[in-house]
């Protein structure tokens, strides 16, 4: 199966298993394993920050920022399609108790002008007090959208100019790294917090990392024991980790060529609609209206063919490259796309 | 002072009191006060529902409107510029755990599209579910706008095929039921939940009623009784409900009157921005950047001439039309606000 | 109807009602109400704080004390059967999100030891902070006991010393100052918040004041409002507090010498199991067993001769004297318990 | 080191490591990990439940078992030594807004009529529902106490009765299974949901199992999402829980032998004071006081020594044994007690 659902179906090679069966461990409780303490140190430095925090999922640093910046009864400022809006089971509502004061940004880039008007000061007895903006970098629903740094610092200087803090859910922003040459330290400069995701694009099995000022990780410590992310001897899958961002972050470059590939092909299949110079890193989003059929349709007759891709609407489709999808599976999709449809009309 | 901040500064007449002070009174947590039983009974039947709940606030009616109908995690859909979400002090997150899915409305109006888009069902793990629509009727930032009937009805069918409920923050409900002819029972036909505020035009001093069905109002008591609503021989201020309901809802006729009245009269102004016959209601905004002052200097100056309105933002203001201000108030506010400007100038 | 159910039956008086429909009042949410704003000066003179606040109840002043002085996740020390825990419908767990720490006190009163131990340091990340303690005076469940002042001011030592605040739920405090002859502002010198309830033995329809220092006091308005507590003319409802800390304290002594005089009545009837000098205000507790009937079925009998107690147990009863309770009711009331239980036995 | 602070501290060994590196993987939130899936299916089938669910940790079992079974604003019946209360960071507070109503077990043993006292039924507006009784099996800081079964069945009896669900914390149910012969799906034909730890005595190095009905564990997995506890290729540390399963259970009666020689040990150093037929299963706990130092100074002094055990109070310690330990490291470690505390005297 060539699975383009999503760059979470990469599975650790025969090297990356082979580092992590041989890692040191300790019990993480306690501050002791030396693989989980070597791979936060790595992010650190790659971000810039004072220190990081190893945990189970992407997920969790979200949520963790959340909390770290915000009371119960605050306001965040976050695009329409961001990932705690949409994909994490009411998690800011439930385990925050924040509300969504949701901005309409293009392809999930807004405006410093947004944040100011989500921020308005109020009188302190009705109006909420607004304490976060989330970015997404690159934005997930924009179809791997790259933020322009020059918007990301913008918005980050105005939100901290009206004292709100700034979260950037940085799932891919290695993507962004590679694509642009902009290294993270820089996108992080002005971030509060920030995390990369371990087990997208870098192919590791498990887990994520957050990285912030020291008091914020110190303070960050007690919401993974409270949300059950405090393992033991983490060091087995952090391993994975130190492997990943030895080995596999310049390689990112090939899923994105890949990606312009697909989507280059994809937009000469009558049909379907695709704009590839949308295409900046590793995710493809096209329209599949013109095929008569609905992307369910669509992918179910892929899948018939041996490749997945994801079904995101009626009639959006989803495609995303990664480590365990070569040139010549980009091919071979493009190929059997090609007959899918044509066989639809 | 001609007081036009807001309907809430109505002060009970000497009517009022004397009915007050005369009330029958009991404790209201056994279910033994016969003044706010008797309301609560005017209320059901006004509304159509088949029991009523009375509450120290109409905040206290959205917020347990919302619990009734969600869980900690859920997505509720409302208006931008809905009272939960700008004026409850951030309630719904931090006391019902619910993301807010914002809507944007033409004047507060939403439509049963905006509401399919935001109930897209999920799978179950990552979408969070939406279990809630909120409806605000007439519309206070939207400049006192009532909804269309047939809208009202179409969101509300929409909402119920979807599994969603509805809510309607009724604060100014009469004086849509006064301006439109509509019955409260026929607005609120479709509504799960539904409620009246007693301190906004119809005068009294305190609270506000909501209503629903047996069982939802029976599991409202208990919230009422957690966020501190239940209050003892509340007769005497529930009384004051039962007065107005018989002696001032017809009157709400006047107060659309002198708004038309009032907005006629700025609108003739040199530097003021509105549009008369956007004023359906008691509710009047309008721009005063156009005479080079803000809104805060110009109401300072209102002030000092014996006329109060509302800043509500740089150069918008608002003036409410309510029981406590007469036509020859509103004529005397327009001279004052005339006088301002050209000083202003 | 002699009515013992609790001293929340009172009726507000006559002279009560007059005062009440003659207050002036205002917009109290914008801090213009001159009832509500002198009656929060009385209480913040007579508890010796800086600021007050008028609430709709004292349940809002125990969950909004409680909101001041923890964040979710905290643990709080109160008494087993303190209010909070027993009668507030659940709200410190969904409205505060605290862990109760329950100690077991001796009719309600605890030691500085048990403070100690609840509030043992931990890691700070397995270990929730403790970071409240909880006093109720006097007592209800204790059987309206009044703390020792010596040990209410050395728990609040210990607690402070660990860095702990300390709440009172003054519901019956008055009672305690005038059985004691120590004024309020001693009870409530080493208290960080205390509240006293209006609704109670002073004979007001509605109401409760939580005083603190400046600041909190602030804070506390910002949760009045989201709460839904916020009113608006309340003057009429305050008034009553007013007028009632003019003319209803010094009376509770009658209150005090009425249950005192019902207990010494009880405790002569067999069958009927009480201790009189555990009376030390108004409230009365008492044990049916002997009697071979339920507190249910006398309580039922006591009814059918005009008489209401409470039944808080399988036979454990309990009466309460107020303003509206006088002494030949007193006697008629165990004239009338003589009656039943011998007709029981 | 001969490392007695806790049995989480055991470490893969190298039969686990290469069982783990050739795992077969995928997706676990798309359900597409074949090494998770049949963990759950071992765990599941060895509890007797319908379903199981591999989670990051014990503590987000315990807290996703809490909510699965409670609302906020309800309570939960737990010992006053139970983890989630002690330990756990507040999240039963925070995360599932429940209060807890503490009961006082022998040894962390507490009985049916303790529940009744604490789930008295209320009036449905003042008393918060009573949901869940919380188990702990073996109890941690009762001394690796194992519940009579006759016990632990009566109180899920009683609960049940109530309306109640019982939820299992078997961190070290396997403990139980081992010294007590009793099969684990025995223990939990009465609880609702139980779970079992990984990453204790059987030597894995992160997770932990939940098992119940299978609409229960369906709605476990949104949680497990939303607490970010959702990994990808979770087979990788999943396949060493199958390792433990198929290996490491037996082996626990060496740990149980391994504690009574260190307890019967320890009974033998002036200055110690224990009980050796208190040890049941692998915890020991004793006192130091005898020895004129405290626990933290002993264990200073052992751990020059190459021995680490556990300050758990100023002159409590705990040693607990495991895979890691070895008898000739436990007669070791009571030699170099006998040297530090003959130093200390």
């Amino acid at each position: 199966m060539i699975d383009l659902i999503s760059d979470t179906a990469t599975r650790p090679s025969p090297e990356m298993r082979r580092f992590m069966a041989e890692a040191p461990v300790g019990d993480e409780q306690l501050g002791e394993d030396p693989s989980v303490n070597r791979l936060q140190e790595m992010v650190a430095e790659l971000t810039g920050k004072e220190a990081a925090l190893f945990l189970p999922s992407g997920t969790m640093c979200n949520i963790i920022g959340i909390k770290l910046h915000t009371q119960p009864g605050d306001k965040i400022v976050l695009e329409r399609h961001a990932h705690p809006f949409t994909s994490e089971a009411g998690g800011p509502g439930l385990l925050a108790g924040v509300m969504t004061h949701l901005v309409d940004g293009v392809r999930g880039v807004f405006t410093p002008q947004q944040v100011e008007e989500a921020a308005q000061p109020g009188d302190g007895i009705h109006t909420p007090p607004t304490t976060l903006v989330c970015i997404e970098n690159t934005h997930n629903r924009g179809g791997g959208k790259i933020w322009p740094l020059e918007t990301l610092e913008a918005v980050a200087d105005k939100a901290h100019d009206l004292g709100l803090k700034v979260h950037l859910d940085g799932a891919r922003l290695l993507n962004a790294v590679v694509a642009t040459g902009i290294p993270a330290h820089v996108w992080c400069a002005k971030m509060d917090t920030c995390w990369i995701d371990l087990s997208k694009g870098l192919g590791c099995p498990v887990g994520a990392v957050l990285a912030g000022d020291r008091e914020t990780i110190r303070r960050a410590r007690r919401y993974k024991q409270m949300f059950g992310g405090a393992m033991r001897q983490a060091g087995i899958i952090a391993a994975a980790g130190i492997y990943a961002l030895q080995h596999n972050v310049e390689r990112l470059a090939e899923d994105h060529a890949n990606a312009r590939l697909l989507a280059t092909g994809l937009a000469e299949i009558p049909g379907i609609a695709i704009d590839p110079d949308e295409v900046e890193t590793n995710i493809v989003f096209f329209d599949v209206a013109g095929t008569g059929r609905t992307a369910q349709e669509i992918n179910q007759a892929l899948i018939g063919h041996g490749v997945r891709m994801g079904a995101v609407g009626r009639t959006r489709m989803r495609a995303v490259t990664h480590l365990d999808v070569s040139r010549a599976d980009i091919e071979r999709a493009v190929e059997v796309m090609r007959m899918v449809v044509a066989g639809a009309r």
